[in-house]
């Protein structure tokens, strides 16, 4: 059974209660069961969390690499910015598959992700579908590794 | 019956045979079949059209409008560059849902799209599968209008 | 008789359907028969020509030359952003008085025209008045070669 | 009858003698004979103003919205540059209409106004016609309001 | 009694009528009255002095030294884009406290004073209030030279 | 009761040793007394939190929220640089208000604030003294909400 | 017997007639039978392919890879600006030799050519002989497979 | 015998007060007694004028041409940083000689002036003496007319 | 007996593994053990600390400076992009010695240290070796004080 | 009979030693060679100067100049970086006709020649049979003074 | 007897000759002599010394000052471009006065000079004469050490 | 007996004369005989060479590696702002060891090397003791090549 991480960033926790014209209204919660629902329907784990500290997020990476996890989705949400260490960290378990994801449309807001140069697929500006989508991504790229 | 335009902008004709080490060596032939694949399997209308010609496009976005076309699906491939005007065209269309999709990673190879922007859905970097993914995003939009 | 060619670049097809929040409702007909009646009071000939196509584009203005026409009058449309080639076509008729019109104020949405600089005279902001206003500069134009 | 402002800006005074191959030999006593003929052949009031301190021109234009001028037409000459407090004026007494006139094609010139983002219309490019033309589109914006 | 000098720099003439949506509907005549009764209320003099001249301006601080002002107070206004003879001034005439106060929030529009580099404080953002903490600090930075 | 926090960001702990030439010789200790007195004159109640971790000043504000906190005072320190994920994070609890503080002027110095676009209120230059204006504006701005 | 195929890209058409100054007067016409006397006297074989369309230049280029042609000279005119999709093409039928003449000088005219990045070799500034010493280049590529 | 006008431009009224350690200790008034020794001496007719107001600036200069001066010395003073609609007006009384005088070394200082391009001379860096050779540099250029 | 801190930034926990094209294969541990050697050669303490987190950074820098650490060498790894608290940290714990050490050749990749500015002594280019040179180096200062 | 000069700029005495995968393995004795062949059945004369010193190269045109050289053939090789000061050398001895060559791509690789703009013919990408192609625009452009 | 060198940077040998719309028609022979002229008139020891070489600039620059020269003079010629290192030697050698003359308006050809930023005086765009004036400001120079 | 060639590039000749403040007060005979004396204890042996000319350092590259020379330690010097052609003469003779020292901190004075690229070893910052690291690196390099 494949194992898949979940990471979401920075400011990802107060989802639906931030800037809902931008990214929604559906919260976290709502999006960590409809993350699992998916996961039970297709048949793998999911490990979702949440943390706004750029070097947990880095050595939850690490262990995740350590513990055998099979591939990587990640909002990296606030550290979209500046996340060139998260970038080198990605790089550094590769070939651990890395699927990135955005709620909203990064090149309508003229953002450029410092992470997603080490990702394997990025989606981005189709609100929460965007979950759904990444973990097929995931899925695809742990059964054809 | 959803039916969805899927436009293959220039040079997308040569698939499988420009650059396999950054596109792959699946024909476009390949990428033909299993689309439409896809849309029997998902009971959808595909139509599949491939041009090197700006203008060509942008006219048959129009035509696509004016024929209840439900979703466009679309690989800029050169219109990536400079396409600012398909963007017009394609937000002039709104609210027709829009997917771009890339073969190869954008952020890696430091590509910024003319087109991304007007779309309400962009994956890149999962080689051909970004083909189904995009389909699927673009039936999921159809189906949540 | 002065003969006028009036070009409708790329996207003024769509026009009054087309982000009609920036271009206003006028349709693409109203603009025909407001200009066609604009030169049977003022005693000169207009030919109005839409395309979506850069190369056509460069086409119709050689053959605009070559058949004796007067003036030109443009509103770029989708070639406003990389249409350098035309604008090296109009360098390339010259002493052909050239007039480009835009709907929208081009300073206030920071757009740089990239045909502009081959440019007679430049009328922008004014909204579909701009035509008539154009027509006229064209005509004074021609009168006073 | 309406009433225009003109409004002459940085070295106005000197039309006709400051670097003609640029602008043209018409002095600038030939245009406000120009201006004051078209006026009175079409029947609205113009009252035209030199200067070549920013300070002024602001204080001018407060002063014509106070005193019920329909529209403004200003050719800023040296203000262009950066007259970014005159652009908060005209802005501050919206709605009231403004039309920038430029001899020269700033396109060709490469120079960027700093008040044109406040205009309802921008002509340049035309000579000494241009203020003919800015008149006629101040008219139109008085008119239909 | 310490004396304070208010410059109103260009458009401030204008205020609670120029784009209240930014700078809200306080009129300019409500601000020297609530400065005025600051000055009462904590026993200081303060002359306010309005002008959209940059020279005035310069002329008005170098008289304000000459007088014995204590500090000055100053919304630059539409000099915030280019007031840098301004900034030399200040500069000028150190140590006379300079306390710069803006409206909006300079950060949020991207604009960047050309005359805060020369301040002893800087305040932006809190409206109307930002006189009453602007006045606050001049004081605090008298009665600390 | 007004209830604010005051977030001393990045280096802020090491006031008064870390280079005085440009941020005095205060300790922290110093301000937080002088901040603790000037909360019991004026009757709120204020909390003084101290981090050199971004994520941890994250945390804090999402949990200033939930505890009913009124107004938010923070000098981002070392956070000016790249906190955009703070400053995410800020405009995720609007409308809490914010009021950024910095003891040195930082228009003088060439460093643009990641955190201050979403302030409600930014002073900067004036020293220690910056801290008592801003908390004077948090409770300008809890009582006027 | 060698097969070359030159295409004369956008504006070429009128080549001898535009801007004289910068491309001479030799005309199309005159170019063209230089070009065939000069494959006559070589032993090779030579298709001259004007177009103004990007579209089609990239459509004839796969045709040419197709028919079996050995070499590729072009000057792109037009397609020099903007021309990324054209490159691309030209790399997808590598190793099919690319050879790039430019009548005048582009450094010294501060032109960067979109097309020149895929070429064999580049050749600029000699006015018309350029296409002979560009023939011979795609000679020697040819013979030095 | 030649007349010379001298302008000295924004700030420079506050000579060796402003900023001593850039531009020295000798006063305004200094300046003057020794310009005027030096036209004594040397028979030539010197004009002083200062101002801080841009448009007076430009006022002096067409006012000086009109009464048949001889050539301009100036030290734009604060009009180095913005003085473009001065410059222009320099060029437009052409062939009036203009000698730019600087005190200090702008190319030390990182500043480019605004007025410079339309000198016939520029001499910077020398303090107070740069006068003297400004007005040298003047008399050479009446006199080789 | 001199004590030295070494501080492994973010994503040096993972030498040997990451990227060993550039990096090396020698591990974190075999770093540690030949640093651990020369100092029991050379009769210094060393105290070897690895974080992901900035602010564990900072914290340990100071608590370093207040246990009486005698210098301080860092490869900051991660840190490098975007550190700019951590420089502000070293500049205000000086005049403790601060080596930095980059395993890599910064100039060759192309990447700039935002913590370089802060050091004593930079080393770069020469593998696992620049720890010898850079604990050197500090020994040296130290000695040198 | 036509003398030509052949300078070969720094780094050039070390072809086929250097780099190979980008300047091949031809040696300079080699190009020597062949380039003498050339001149020998072409019935020219041929002066081939290696040199690593601009001063040299300067001096080398000037002298070349005097006595009577028909045309200039180089490679600037190290020189193509900031040559700025040979390129006025060219220039200052027009119309000697001068002809670029550079063995690789320049476009390909993003480096922008110092001294192409003072060229009459520049060749690059075809190796080192660009040194044929240079001599024979060389020979045209003498032929055709 | 005061003892100045005049060095004449790269391409200066050729004054008269190279590109006479910009520098006159003035030879460097006659430059000596005006500049030997007007030494024997002053009183002073002039040796002037041509070189295309930078380093050669340097050394000669060094030597001059063991040899108790009293101050420098100095045309860059094509050291203006990138002479970084005579920069150095000229502030190496400080308080060596040093004078930069050049013979056109740098500012309107928009060049910046390398060197000028170590220069105590900068004199340019009176043509020859600037050596005059640059040699008038070293003796005054010399004369106020 | 290994043997290592140092180079003193453009003006550290100078040393211990020129800007002290920045490069301190040891002289270049001071550094020749740290050097030698090294060299001695270590067994190698050391040549050193003093250059202003950018043309004799690349010779000097050239002729060491002709001459067996077993590793290159440079302190570019003045070299350092536009050594682009050093840095090509350097990865010519590769796999020759080259390290590069600074007496200064490159990156705190912003300065960024052109040879630095080129290095296997940079150091930087820790003045004349920086030899010392060189040498050391070099030692090391020519023992574990």
């Amino acid at each position: 059974m494949a194992k898949i991480l979940l990471i979401q960033g920075a400011n990802l926790c107060w989802l639906g209660k931030r800037e809902p014209e931008i990214y929604g209204t559906t919260s976290a919660a709502d999006v960590d069961e409809m993350v699992r629902d998916h996961a039970e329907k297709n048949g793998y784990d999911v490990d979702i969390f949440y943390t706004n500290h750029e070097g947990e997020c880095i050595d939850r990476i690490y262990q995740a690499y350590e513990e055998g996890v099979d591939a990587l989705v990640m909002n990296p949400g606030g550290f979209t910015y500046t996340g060139y260490a998260i970038a080198d960290t990605i790089k550094g378990v590769a070939p651990l598959p890395y699927v990135e994801v955005h709620i909203s449309n990064q090149a309508a807001r003229g953002i450029e992700s410092a992470t997603a140069r080490a990702a394997n697929c990025v989606i981005h500006g189709i609100g929460i579908y965007g979950y759904i989508l990444g973990l097929e991504a995931a899925i695809y790229l742990v059964e054809n590794r």
